[in-house]
């Protein structure tokens, strides 16, 4: 036997099995969202910058009145592995919160995930080979770009404006794609509420982008976490209440009742939701039985209807401090604004880029996710992404004063070497601090 | 807009996106476990089949007690997002678990996963190529062999003897694969209380294998869901525990707690381990907070180890009661002595087929697992897989005894055709109602 800890000649030095990795794995990378996490999550530091949801507005007594019962009631089954799509009776209610964005399917086609994520990353498997494309909005949710990535496809951006996807757009890039020989797999879409553009699509386009879809036989994969947190009127109905056979749906209770559940969903036509089980059951037997449960009993026993409408007022609060800051303290630059979901889409002058921009920000104690992270071919530079899921109005308006503050001592620097021929000398500076070294 | 319900040419009638899936899931399919599921969960049915544990030998009231204190104490961190990795705390505790099979590791090498399974996917997505090599015991773990084949690589079955697999067997098949062109991606083994098998890799085998692996440059993923579930004597300890760089190992709370919360985990070298955790966010953003946390602090308040003893006392009086009922109603067939696990394997005279024979165990109110599902090659037609985790020792008692009165009804069958020249009779007939057809 070899020594233990002597060198083999396997790789590089870095990885002995640097060589033995799948080709799809040279697509992963940690996602520029990811690597904010650590830097925005000390606590003087007001994040802009994740999206996660605010669960202490959910009363801890109704999930621990839940536990109480689930472990009661219904232990053995808790604790035990259960079927590759799901908990029947979860199933059943999972209806009840679709019916809500107009849905009507059956139990039998929904299939129950580890989050919306999962039922991505299952459905990504299943239909894509090296070299799809998979059509998308620009910009577009971050980690849904990486698992089409991961599956070795490219994403297709398509224009978006405040209406949400431009049909005469998605119908010129299908033309374009065809016409460079790819196959276009599916058009992933966040309709409502979009992630991170804050815009919603309206009722004639989706009508309009149902038909072009069939019409070149493009499957739809529509992404719907945010439907039911809207602020003050109700969102359009899903895609998946007018087409059927067209439509994937995924919907998650990571954003009306908390993501450490991980539990989502996927409604699915019947052959797709076969597939979709045997390939969730491949890569985790079955989802916990347990946490199904404990939302299965929530779902019963609590008033989550009221409960989600305590979400949206916590949410639009957030959303009108958000505004109401940008109003104060940039009134100068754009942003959408958003009737439901987490999240605003700023636009700096075309002069500033996020990204080089962020690590003057955290410096100022406020973190934000560059418009780059959105799409998977560099656009974005000039857009911020500001989540106002989290922090309490209060430090949305701090968040957004330090923002503005380094927004505006950028301008001022850029002004001051405005004419003089400087600019270069500027960039300069910025790599030799080690910033990113992407400026325009 | 086409009207509703008309049908598009996409497919065929009952797939309008067959052309649109992936090449990988031409593979996918109902493993033949899977498929016993529902039939042998009817309760008059004692079954041997599946590899359930016995959550009920778990006090309720220990859950009970550190859900509380999670919810009381860490409810905002359980209902959150967490991070790719794991919590750290629980990382940490997984060392300790690990310390019991001799493994000393770092908790920033282990990454949390939903089950053990997910890693086992995870690891895979990471590896495989289309048409790559995985070396694997033969017979070796269903789910396994599913997910290999979902990334379209192929199993190649190194045999095994009552000492685990066999280390010249498996430089032969080594040097044959090479010799035919193929990449070997990795071997992958369940050296302690094997599933099906019920064998344990000796010591000397152990160190020879890790010998062969590294001598021809091969990872070696070593899945260890049963070491702690020994009878009398500890196992060897783990593969890991030797070889760190060349092993990525797998665990599990599934068996000694309960499979409902999904909490598995991988321990990898480092830049295996860095891959790991940008795939499991990809495809599921962060393992669940809340059945970590569980799991945590169960871990922390409870006596863990003693209610492995409990799990491990209960596991033996089961095993003690199929061997005895096996040496009572089948004494003329053989089978494997597990010292520790949940299964024993099961062999045929050779002219009778676990598979064919299946239905007619069923209708006899006894199910267990047919050969075939733990061979990639169709070998295994005269072995079964008897599970004796989850049944009571009485009804594993009944379930051998109507097991053997089904293999003696088949042996009488065969015996009074035989010399007549009418057993082709007896396999039309079995076809004809509705029979397997892969009689020898």
């Amino acid at each position: 036997m070899t020594e233990p800890g002597k060198p083999v000649n396997r790789g590089n030095n870095l990885d002995p099995w640097y060589h033995h990795y799948a080709q799809r794995t040279s697509g992963l990378s940690a996602s520029e969202v990811r690597a904010l996490f650590a830097v925005a999550s000390r606590p003087e530091v007001v994040s802009l910058a994740g999206g996660m949801p605010f669960v202490s507005a959910l009363p801890k007594e109704l999930i621990a009145t839940a536990l109480d019962r689930v472990m009661s009631e219904q232990g053995a089954v808790a604790l035990q592995y259960g079927s590759g799509q799901g908990i029947p009776a979860l199933r059943e209610q999972i209806l009840e919160v679709m019916a809500l964005e107009g849905i009507s399917a059956s139990a039998d086609d929904v299939v129950v995930t580890t989050g919306s994520q999962h039922a991505l990353e299952l459905f990504s498997k299943l239909f894509l080979d090296p070299g799809d494309v998979v059509l998308a909005e620009g910009p577009s949710y971050v980690t849904a770009m990486v698992v089409f990535r991961s599956f070795q496809a490219e994403v297709d951006h398509v224009p978006m404006d405040e209406h949400g996807l431009i049909p005469e757009a998605l119908r010129e890039h299908i033309r374009r794609v065809k016409a460079a020989g790819r196959t276009i797999k599916f058009l992933y879409t966040v309709p409502t509420f979009h992630n991170p553009a804050g815009v919603t699509l309206t009722w004639e386009r989706r009508l309009e982008i149902l038909e072009i879809a069939r019409d070149n036989d493009i499957l739809v994969l529509e992404d719907n976490p945010y439907g039911l947190l809207y602020f003050d009127e109700r969102p359009p109905a899903a895609l998946r209440s007018v087409e059927q056979e067209g439509v994937v749906y995924l919907g998650t209770f990571s954003k009306t009742l908390a993501p450490g559940f991980r539990v989502g969903w996927a409604l699915a036509p019947h052959a797709i939701r076969e597939k979709l089980i045997l390939a969730n059951e491949a890569a985790v037997l079955s989802p916990s039985s347990f946490t199904q449960l404990v939302i299965s009993q929530y779902l019963d026993e609590a008033d989550w209807k009221g409960q989600t409408d305590i979400f949206r007022g916590v949410y639009r609060e957030r959303k009108e401090a958000m505004l109401s800051a940008l109003g104060e303290y940039l009134p100068e630059l754009k942003w959408t604004n958003p009737t439901g979901g987490f999240y605003v889409w700023l636009t700096l002058p075309d002069y500033l880029v996020s990204k080089a921009m962020l690590p003057r920000a955290v410096k100022e104690l406020v973190a934000y996710t560059p418009g780059t992270a959105f799409y998977a071919d560099g656009s974005g530079r000039h857009n911020i992404r500001l989540a106002f899921c989290y922090p309490t109005p209060e430090n949305i308006r701090v968040g957004i004063r330090r923002l503005a503050a380094v927004i505006n001592g950028e301008m001022d620097l850029l002004d001051t070497f405005a004419g003089t021929g400087s600019l270069d000398a500027v960039r300069l500076d910025r790599n030799s601090a080690g910033l990113p070294s992407d400026l325009p």
